[in-house]
């Protein structure tokens, strides 16, 4: 704790001391661009994976970033995509998974849960979209492989959900919304998104058209679709 | 997004490429110390203001900070709470709420969200005791005031809810898991923490006893108990 | 009460007599084809509507044709999916609409229910995303028209909210289900199908690649996309 | 589907055409007489079996003819009773459950249910009272007839859920509606009818008092009394 | 709390001294005969107005002496009812309601206690077959009359409820389990019972049999039915 | 029933007619002074205990003592509380468990109950609290030990949860409301109450200043904190 504390002294006499201006007009009101869906783990830091400020992004953060259907729950989930959606006019989301997720490990061993943590095994009832297309479709795969395959298909899972909630299902009607799947890999510091077209998780960079492939192949490029045997609807 | 993908991108080659055996280290998996529960709020970002590594902080957000009471909500926030002490050992959890709180504004006119947004209208229900405290105690204050005793209130609220927790009950009854309440004040720049001994908001340094006077009075600091008339239990 | 004893009769001596092959294969088992999902309303008969003999269709009946998303509910809409396809293997889904539904009429009028029909006011928060969809986007709409809109696309709301359940999910994730959106218009006896590349409902032949255009343009063929001001994302 | 589509255009050309006055009366407004509480499954078509018209039936279906009490679920079950009741003033409910029913049979082994279907499971919640009396009081009966005194009396269970709905409470002190319990054999095309007095479903024609003797005993006509040893209170 | 404090004392005192046999079994296990169901409400005492001792009555209190439907409420009356019937072995139920009941008052007033008393209002939702049966019969009664009448019918609502409780539908099929609907008259210090068979409510005695006419009229016998205009079906 | 009906009899002859003052009185208003919650358990009469009158306690009886935290259940715990702060201004609420309690005993054997008193498993889910303690902190005790700790430790669980109440909350805040707990020994007929700075149950006495220490030591005085290994925090 001392640490912490030290640290808050340290925030206020060098970074907010040099940014007063940015403050003193956040004061008046935030106005993020983006919500931003991430993991509670600490190997995950929204600002900092992101490089953005302070204001910049609204954030939701849970055990392995999920958002429950709607009206499926009555946690904070539902409340703050509401809020940043209608409140603030947000109209981009990203729903951002990450390698290593315990959460997922959890998913994947549901039943050594029920005793020792049954508010997280029940958390995980959110997720079970996700547990059965695995059990249903991976039967043979490793350990490491299905946790991998877990993290990238509860992304896709969880942009579901959010799609039945009447402020996302309004505002993508209208064309103003956009939701986003990213994998942030803690081991290379690499982020991949989504691509519905391939479906496949690719350099983000080459989603906006400024991929340059002289980047080389990527390390540990996700495609969810190279799993045999679920060529995928 | 261009944006954000650019500060992915930044954030490899900069951060990350410096701080390889960090990464490396947690790759292995997570320790942090501490569970910090704050708003979703863009104006609050937990590491900066704590001035935090990456790995130290295991973060729930939400709108408003807010933990229901056990039982009370499936949402996220529960099961996070569990994840965090059984799983990870984690021993300290700070709630802190923050100034200008978008959450505490609307529980201050709830009525107006019904219509409009009736998720986060649901999800204000958690924190009906700081509601009913305000409504009882301070008829006659102005907003402004209203807002800044809304938000030191319901961080009390929200530690009065984790404390029925079973996780957190029993390690409570150890002695190994303490709670601390605190609020960020966007515009200073500054963290006071609840002091229970005096029921108010004081300097957290204070708290440890490494308090300088010379830093002289805090502006803005703030005392519960100077609301009149209630005197705390 | 006598007219259906009396059918009961009839039944037995007419068409259960002339059928008796059929009863007894049935007898052993159902092997339904597509699950049927429509609205109790009194002038939507499935297997009347499709000419289907006993034992093909696999049928839910509700005020307002409706699923809430997965968890949202505990009511017997999710069992009625979950048994269809995970015990019946049935790989199709016919979300069907119909004019006139008095549900859908309620849920344009909502607060007018909730004194007189608490269950039904409460049951409609599960086509919210359909409400909200239409009133922040059909401001200046006409009872009438909107009424039509609101039938259109709360099948379009509800196939969403199937794709919630981890049955539903799994199954498309194979390639293995496929759900289809239709409306029946009771005062032509026509069904329209949608159709996810034009964004409108079209003669569901037509969809098979089978449409004959002699058939010449539909009266009352419903195409959402024609009403300003929302293109569809 | 394309047999689907094809019945939709032999519906139009055959049914519709030679009805067409019935069609346009019933779009101004239904008027059904009868509320009709089936089961989801294929073989049972409640116009059919009742021979009656489009129009005439409001229809519940869902797997096992379930009407939870009122309260316990918010499924579309209670929205249509009150809708069926207090918008359409539907003055007879009939609870129609059916012979080989496989919501029936999962009741009997629920454990099994809980890995595969678990939404099953949860729904057939709303029939443990149906599941108690069985294990409470046929320890010693083979699984066919056990199956047989689950279906009746679940129908029965469902009469009693049924009478908790303040809709259904507030028409019965009137003496304004009536609630009947059915089921059809299948494999006879027979429909038996719950008799309060006797405890035993019979014909139904004998209810109406024009019940023929002369047709003699009913193969497989169901006393649920018949089964040692609980008297019905 | 000082006399309450004190009131211990004089208990152990005066009345446990002389009882210590009785205490003595009992510390080997209660044997409770009957399930005593009332209100919280300070004037109603149920093992005073039975004149029974210590050990005779299993008693749920609540506001307004109400049993949720089967499903309906996770508090604390499904399990005391299971408990007193499957564990204790109970085969009696008296569902004892009372005059000038605050419950039953706030009743037919519900809107005015959403705003202050939000908990007794949700609450009041498990009688809401209570006050529909009022509103839908009784228009033009007197605020004193509704109030008797909503007491007297409660009772038999609540009774409803009770029977759809999986413990309590399988003792009542094996005539096993008995419920009695009672009304506590605090001003003259009456219990009158409810008569199936007369739908009104008379002196408990005469169902026994033992009822002795030199009584002569009971002031205040309250007979539901001499309420016109609806006979009870 | 005869002795419960002849109870009346003799309650209306007797003790009403000698109170008839106060009964009078009471007719037009209850004023009790203190909510008092205790277990269903036959062996437990607060009037009887405490030696009041009838109009002095205003009581909640449930299997267990237990009073879910605010929003975690839907049952009469909360209205009762609510109306008893807030429609009568009570300030005094006394928590009172009982030796023996056979809710506590069940607590120990969870597992055992899922099968046969399913509901009694779920209600016992809101002294989860409770278990946990008793499980992490009391690994070698003995059965009766347990029992005794799980009974103490049970009622501090259910003044946690009291306190996250609104109405409790703004109370307390207020200083206008005290909650005790007490456990009330059936074998001695004493009843102890737990006392803050010792973290241990004693002579209520004691707490009013006024124990007399010739009264001598207390057989089965409960000190929780003698339970090794945890000081309470
Ligand atoms: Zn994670
Ligand atoms: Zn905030
Ligand atoms: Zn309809
Ligand atoms: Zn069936
Ligand atoms: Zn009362
Ligand atoms: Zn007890």
């Amino acid at each position: 704790m001392k640490k912490l504390i030290k640290g808050l002294r340290d925030f206020k006499t060098n970074y907010f001391s040099t940014h007063t201006e940015l403050f003193e007009q956040l004061a008046h009101g935030q106005k993020p661009r983006v919500l931003f869906i991430s993991c509670s783990d600490s190997r995950v830091d929204p600002n900092l994976i992101t490089q953005t400020e302070i204001g910049e992004l609204f954030v939701i953060r849970n055990a392995g970033n999920i958002i429950p259907p709607y009206g499926a729950a009555n946690g904070g989930e539902g409340a703050a995509v509401e809020y940043a959606i209608h409140a603030l006019g947000i109209e981009q989301i990203v729903v951002c998974g990450h390698s290593h997720c315990g959460a997922m490990k959890g998913l994947l061993q549901l039943d050594k849960l029920q005793e020792e943590m049954p508010l997280v095994y029940d958390w995980l009832k959110h997720a079970e979209a996700t547990r059965r297309l695995i059990k249903e479709n991976y039967k043979s795969y490793q350990t490491e492989e299905l946790l991998e395959i877990a993290i990238a298909e509860n992304v896709l899972t969880q942009i579901e959900n959010l799609r039945t909630y009447p402020v996302v299902h309004s505002r993508m009607y209208q064309g103003k919304l956009k939701i986003y799947g990213w994998i942030y890999h803690l081991e290379t510091g690499e982020v991949l998104a989504y691509d519905p077209d391939s479906h496949s998780y690719v350099h983000p960079q080459s989603q906006l058209g400024e991929y340059d492939p002289l980047d080389g192949p990527v390390a540990g490029e996700f495609t969810v679709s190279n799993a045999p045997p679920p060529p995928i609807a």
